[in-house]
């Protein structure tokens, strides 16, 4: 059993008016994962709430508006210096056009039949599968 | 969509050395789900960080000291206040006994095959379906 401290990471599968999701492609500068495919989201910052974190974190990464719907799934993975347990929510668009930021190279709507398909980054393999059989 | 703000709580299944888990019998005078049974946890303070939340947590209600080891999975469910998110992470004694606080009336060790058996809360019945299929 790993000693390393844990961390909370908060992700989101963002749901489009044609019912695609949407995935990132991490930077090929990212620390972790480089070129792998990702969900919106990130770690909270102390004291923040986190579905606020999780807002802001989606707000800086696509430029996108949301509003949370459910509990997804769940991930988990280590980095050199954290166990990193990963909480994945539903949501739906608001209003805006995705935007990047210098944290990914790429992203693409993908209808959920196609989700395990992505070249995701591997914690979130097992998720995808599940969820995408859990929601057709 | 309920507007009511989100809430977050964290859960955990925690195991003894007989590979049994433990449930926690709801207090006839709490607020929600009374008399259901329930998981060891509870809400983060401010500021405080989820795994650390969660030990306090299960040292007030059951005086047990527990090594986190993974996710185990969600649930959701709403107050007259909140959505609440509660992510369930999967545990082991490390050391105590169980001593009840007066949030709870009962406790129980169960195989994990008889977990869908036991008179849950709502919203534990889906994940303790999934997952005392997915750890047998």
């Amino acid at each position: 059993m790993s000693s390393k401290p844990f961390a909370l990471s908060i992700k989101v599968v963002i749901f489009d008016r044609a019912r695609r999701c949407l995935v990132l492609k991490r930077s090929t500068k990212s620390k972790v994962n480089m070129g792998k495919w990702d969900f919106p989201g990130g770690k909270a910052e102390p004291g923040e709430k986190f579905d606020q974190a999780l807002l802001r974190e989606v707000k800086e990464e696509t430029a996108l508006k949301i509003s949370l719907q459910h509990f997804a799934g769940g991930a988990e993975s280590e980095t050199p210096t954290r166990r990193v347990i990963c909480l994945i929510m539903q949501a739906r668009i608001k209003s805006g056009k995705v935007r990047l930021s210098d944290e990914h190279d790429d992203y693409a709507w993908v209808n959920l039949r196609d989700l395990t398909k992505v070249d995701l980054a591997p914690q979130f393999k097992a998720f995808a599968k599940a969820y995408s059989r859990g929601n057709r």
